[in-house]
């Protein structure tokens, strides 16, 4: 079950002016479910995006990429199918990705380039591209800006909860809504961009901005998270701001706004973001894996994903035991050269369990026991080292994840 | 249950003339079985070892690794104690590694830097050192050339099966003996070597080529399997030749008699390391993954072990799903920089599955199937840009991996 997370109230995502959605069934991979996604923008719309770094990246990523740089952002739709991934389909999978845009803009009256595809789902199977071109009319039919909720749930796969989050900030003496929506719960460990997000705002703000605020909160939140250590062929994260607010246009940092502008889009990215690990498949436990004392950021990362993908550390989260000698092994295979172990402190919330290469004397099992009780559980790490510092959040490994993935095709 | 694994036959282990082993039950974590091994070895005796890369290694690695370098190879006794790793432990973990040298090599009329000494088992907890010393004596009278099974017995943890190996070749025209025992199931991802393993020979050979043959028989062997991609705090392999064979010694590669002598302790070093792998943690399938064609074996081994590493893959493997999407995915995120995904070719066995950045057309779910019901099963990449190859060895991840290690300190 999802750790500390519920659906999202759809009264608390704020609309975003110049952003409609709508959703369709179009029984992709299982009957009767929302499995089909359009946005629509209005003109004058910027886009950012941001990709998977993974080799075999899926046909709706390459088009994405593409048309993203003919239209140089200015992108007047988004599709959005689950149930298939339409990767690893070579170049059949590029002609239905293409031909998804196509249909779309026909509807829409806007060019193939100005729409940028997505899926998600299983890999290496042909996508049923004559039932999404089939049912767009209805996401078309459908479209309404009140629709962030349903758009949600139309894009879930493994997921359990909705993810969605929206925040207001006031920039120059306007009211600036952000809101977005993520998925993903497997297949996370995301290398520029996770899973699925999709964010909207309605700032005014130049294109090179936008890419620079998106890249900055991307960095921050879903490049902070893992699962599974399993970097997904569809990671796909965009950024939409489509210029409606009554404020002047933003086009350098030297005012401060848009320091004000990247930290709000980091909050809601971060939310969507721990909210994927909290829905972790077959999370019982949310980890924050805090590392201090590096000599940069870089190896502070290194370390806290060592011990976020131990299999060995998140097999004993999820049996609530102290074994927490699995944590500095982790610590020493992290590859960090010249570490010294008898500057490493590790603690466990407030418990400080390991010092001087070894167990701290005070520390006595009972304290271990009793954070490891708690659903929301803080490993730190002190290196000794350094100034720098990173953060990364995961969840335990339960039955459950192999449940999940051992069934998921059937 | 273990892959296509059974305990050795002790008729089968051959005695290495002039070693000899003794077991002891010593109460080191749980009564009643064997937890302590003592292998003494004759005067002029030669001994190479290779160590866990953790920076957080155990007290006995740090000793062994001092007493190897102070007798430059000319050890007379090796001690094993099975249940605590002694790592993570700090100054008195030192000092208890030294104790336990220094007590059996007053048993033994030896030095106590000619004493090597090694741990396994859980992280982290102060050795019982008492009960090692005072058990030391029954080992020393259990001394015996015949006592391979029980030592391979002595020095299991969560392993089910022990785990032995052992092999006659002729060099020169005399006969040469290689025995070795072997333990692990969890935390095996070796770098450099694997948990613990002890390989004897009776060949006559100098110390430079000894180290040579043991860093060339791990890189075939250990340092290509992996359970869970954790590289444990305590990895030793260590290879004894104690000279006593009727030939001349090894002193140069050039004889050819070197590369026999390689080949034969690769061959036991190999059947050791896939039985750690058949007998990984909740194992049900033993899997090669063989990836040719790369421009470097390093690029192969990235690719392999990506394959290896991947929940979503092993969890597949344990469901007998040929969700073979997951390995494109793998291959693609192993961090192969400029891989063209339009040349790679994915078999399972014998069964082409992918090519051309997609599903092989004539690949029927069928024939997938047929092969996932296996025990023993082939993944094969051809990267399609070099000559290069590499194969590992792993195993599937299943219910009971997490079920022994959420339950393995209770």
């Amino acid at each position: 079950m999802p750790v500390n997370l519920t659906a999202p109230d759809a009264s608390a995502l704020h609309p975003v002016a110049g952003v409609t959605l709508g959703i369709a069934k179009a029984n992709i991979r299982k009957p009767d479910r929302k499995d089909l996604l359009v946005i629509a923008l209005d003109p004058a719309s910027r886009v950012a995006g941001v990709f998977t770094q993974n080799k075999f990246c899926a046909a709706p990523v390459t088009v994405a990429r593409e048309h993203l740089d003919l239209t140089q952002g200015a992108v007047r739709a988004l599709v959005v199918n689950t149930g298939n991934a339409n990767a690893g389909t070579g170049a059949t999978g590029l002609e239905h990705a293409r031909l998804t845009c196509r249909s779309l803009a026909g509807l829409l009256g806007v060019q193939t380039t100005e729409v940028l595809p997505f899926s998600t789902g299983v890999i290496m199977e042909p996508l049923p591209v004559e039932r999404i071109t089939q049912h767009l009319p209805d996401c078309v039919r459908d479209l309404a800006a009140a629709h962030w909720r349903e758009a949600a749930e139309a894009i879930m796969t493994t997921d359990i909860v909705p993810k969605a989050a929206s925040k207001q900030v006031t920039i120059d003496g306007a009211t600036v809504t952000i809101t977005g929506i993520a998925k993903g719960s497997g297949m996370i460990h995301p290398n520029m961009a996770t899973m699925l997000g999709f964010i909207a705002t309605d700032a005014r703000i130049s294109q090179e901005l936008l890419d620079v605020a998106l890249r900055e909160a991307v960095n921050q939140s879903f490049n902070c998270i893992t699962v599974d250590g399993d970097t997904s062929t569809n990671d796909a994260c965009v950024l939409i701001a489509t210029q409606q607010a009554d404020m002047p246009e933003m086009t350098g940092r030297l005012s401060g706004h848009f320091d004000t502008f990247v930290a709000a889009v980091t909050e809601v990215a971060r939310t969507l973001a721990q909210a994927i690990v909290r829905d972790g498949e077959g999370a019982t436990k949310f980890m924050t894996i805090q590392v201090d004392g590096g000599r940069s950021v870089e190896e502070c990362r290194q370390v806290a994903f060592a011990i976020a993908h131990s299999p060995l550390v998140k097999t004993a989260f999820f049996a609530s035991d102290p074994n927490l000698g699995r944590i500095l092994a982790a610590i020493g295979y992290a590859g960090v050269d010249d570490l010294d172990v008898n500057r490493v402190r590790l603690y466990l919330d407030d418990v400080l369990v390991a010092e001087n290469g070894g167990r701290n004397p005070a520390y006595r099992e009972e304290d271990g026991n009793r954070v490891m009780q708690q659903p929301e559980i803080t490993v730190r790490v002190d290196l000794g080292r350094g100034p720098a510092s990173a953060t990364v959040w995961t969840c335990d490994f339960s039955h459950d994840y192999v449940r999940i993935n051992a069934e998921y095709r059937s």
